[in-house]
């Protein structure tokens, strides 16, 4: 998120034309004098190729700052437009969690080039991290950090401190180590500062909160976020420490987490760049499957609906109610799908709380059910006929009552499975409730209208 | 998000009916063993009544840290339920800017109550928070810092920090004023601790990113996350200093929004609380606004299938498509809302874009309604009647052109008059589509058919 000054918005205009027609001095300076967050901002508003024409401007410090702010996907791009040199030292500079975003991003034979340009040290360091699972905190670490050891002063530690100053990501929390390696505590700089120089380590340590290298990434994060922890200790299965999970980086996951999330309930795979500077078909391409499956889907409504065509030609009528009766249902059951997977997501809600779930849910279907319903059967009996009235009532209450409790359940299930459970949102679970809902509808049709 | 172990799932299973047989002895016992974070999970699921009497058996320093961590919703129940007495001393022992959550959240007769109570120098501090607009950032940073000014030597600075070790909130980014106060950069301890004792402040600072008190807290939030900075300093429209808007407070606030966005989305207001401890009923409070407008507007299709209701007597077979129909225009509409919407929070659209992302969506959704045409027409000729097919086709082809558009244009137009984006979104587009949708259908179908 950043704040637009309008000539930031003129820049963003007025800088393709500028490149076309190769005015490069005056875009240069202007280029220079912008802060780098707002260059950010011009550089998410280019094209590919522009984009890297204007990286190529910059100064090589101001660049790497460029790069290094911008989402892995336009880092990507950028790399794939860039001179190799260029690439490999671009590259070369970054730290080595920085790498792994951007490694889990380009293609597999650009990753293997990038690593294999690396001077020895920072590739065994990459190296490293590669070795930990897809999606696991371990991949996004930083294993540049000081710790200290039990038995250690205070003055030692900070000399430790002071000798890492250049080239640890985070020197503000310090594991306290044993003499395994394992992680019995964490000094924040603050308490060293605050110390005396002769005092042991372990009379100022807290008890420290970890979590496994092979942990979700998300997961991770998110303890690091809700505790308010500068940074986690990372730790391996005999809690040795392997690394540190910054709060900017734990930050950064749970913010490309939610864009996966909100993008899939409303069913679409994340884009994982700037919109504008998406191309159409890559949009389309973001769209296209997802909207295939859901049409599957609701042509099993069209299905439902022939089975009853014998009923609409007898009650035209019938058929007028169809899409409010469906659109309803459909919304209720977003409604609890959305609740509970956010409290998924959250960790307010296990699968095994499947039934205490679907105890809320089935209420608070009821309730609604009811309200509309009674709205329904008054406002139908009025201008249609009583007994069409008791339909959509009826209707109303049987269809909000299966569309919450069918949204509240899905997200679990799909996290049983160990499915995402954005993934079984909003729009499938509309499908679903359109498909039931009609059978429900046309059922109780018969039924009242003795058809 | 936390990870739970079996252990923690029997406690909390066993915790409530313990405390109803008032086995206090036990529960003291194992509640003090938990850590903090567990404490928190445990009190999450608990009902109000229960969280009260077992923060009530926690030793004061844990019950104020377990208090700290939770949510303001929680924050808030909790004091409802506690003494006076307690209330006082647990509210004077928070941080100003944590005063602030809870403030924004409880009745107004209990934050006033609260604020009586304080010491007159918190209550100072805590008063110039609440100056700040609803939603600013003014309200959500820390007036407690560490500052120095140009002029400053590392080693006076340095003192500055040490004397202010015990109340300031962040010690880690400090910023450098000039003589009126005003921020010309910063510095982080880890630049002073590599620094030589003499060396003048101005010759390590960095160039400042600064955000005014009075913008909204999620834009400086987000700023505060995406430029990966530990601690912003927050001015007045004089760019001088008045707080400071640390990471983890910007990484809360982010969730919080999310949490709305995603709630909205879905077509609901935000719990702000945990689902299992919520009760139904204010659950069913969170949908059922939402529900009874998207009914109301679900109503226009009624009025319009009714408008066509001598077209459907003729050809019932065209019936059976309404659900398909507006379903796919539908989900169409919720993916352009979806990631327009996701586009302007993360800042990647303004509202001046909006003929860009017109043309996007236009384009987009011409190219998914021709490829899913093709495909319906396909399958309707065969299955039913090549007529029919045509007017299924181009419906498909129309529909989906224009809830990409529309879904596109709502959120912007949103921001345009200053409502939240997420509230015009999908569950609103959808409505909005299934009526326009239906209009479409029956005309295209009219034509084709000759009715």
């Amino acid at each position: 998120m950043t704040i637009h000054t309008e000539q930031l918005d003129q820049l963003i205009d007025r800088i393709p034309q500028q490149l076309e027609s190769r005015e490069l001095a005056p875009i240069t300076a202007e280029l220079t004098e912008l802060s780098s967050p707002d260059l950010v901002v011009v550089f998410e508003h280019l094209s590919v190729q522009h984009r890297a024409m204007a990286h190529r401007l910059l100064p090589k410090d101001r660049a790497l700052e460029v790069f290094e702010a911008l989402d892995p996907a336009l880092q990507s791009d950028l790399l794939t437009a860039l001179q190799a040199p260029e690439v490999a030292q671009l590259f070369a500079e970054l730290d080595p969690d920085d790498r792994m975003w951007l490694l889990d991003e380009v293609p597999a034979a650009l990753a293997a080039r990038l690593l294999s340009g690396l001077p020895a040290e920072e590739r065994a360091l990459t190296a490293g991290l590669l070795g930990y699972p897809q999606d696991s905190v371990g991949r996004r670490m930083t294993p540049e950090m000081v710790s200290t050891h039990v038995g250690t002063t205070v003055a030692a530690t900070m000399q430790r401190v002071r000798d890492r100053l250049a080239d640890a990501e985070t020197i503000y929390t310090i594991p306290v180590l044993d003499h395994g390696r394992k992680v019995v505590g964490v000094i924040s700089l603050r308490d060293l500062l605050g110390a005396t120089d002769d005092t042991l380590v372990e009379h100022l340590m807290q008890a420290p909160h970890t979590a496994e290298a092979t942990l979700d990434a998300e997961h991770a994060a998110r303890l690091c976020v809700d505790l308010r922890l500068l940074a986690m200790p990372i730790v391996d299965s005999e809690n040795r420490l392997v690394g540190m999970l910054t709060i900017d980086d734990a930050a950064r996951i749970v913010e490309i987490e939610e864009n996966e999330d909100s993008a899939r309930q409303g069913g679409v795979e994340p884009l994982n760049r700037p919109y504008l500077s998406t191309p159409v078909f890559t949009i389309v391409r973001s769209r296209v499957v997802w909207l295939l499956v859901l049409a599957l889907g609701a042509a099993l409504t069209v299905q439902v609906l022939s089975a009853f065509e014998a009923t609409i030609e007898q009650v035209t009528a019938l058929a007028l109610f169809v899409p409010l009766l469906i659109g309803t249902g459909g919304n209720t059951g977003n409604q609890a799908a959305t609740t509970v997977t956010r409290a998924l997501a959250l960790g307010d809600v296990r699968p095994r709380d499947l039934a205490r779930v679907l105890g809320k849910e089935v209420r608070t279907g009821a309730m609604l059910g009811l309200l509309l319903g009674c709205m329904g059967f008054g406002i139908t009996a009025v201008f249609f006929s009583p007994d069409i009235g008791v339909v959509i009532g009826l209707t109303l209450l049987a269809v909000c009552t299966v569309a919450a409790s069918v949204g509240g359940v899905m997200p679990l299930a799909a996290r049983a499975i160990k499915v995402d459970p954005a993934v079984f949102s909003n729009p499938f679970i509309t499908t679903f409730v359109d498909a039931t809902g009609l059978i429900i509808y046309f059922l109780i049709a018969r039924t009242v209208l003795q058809l």
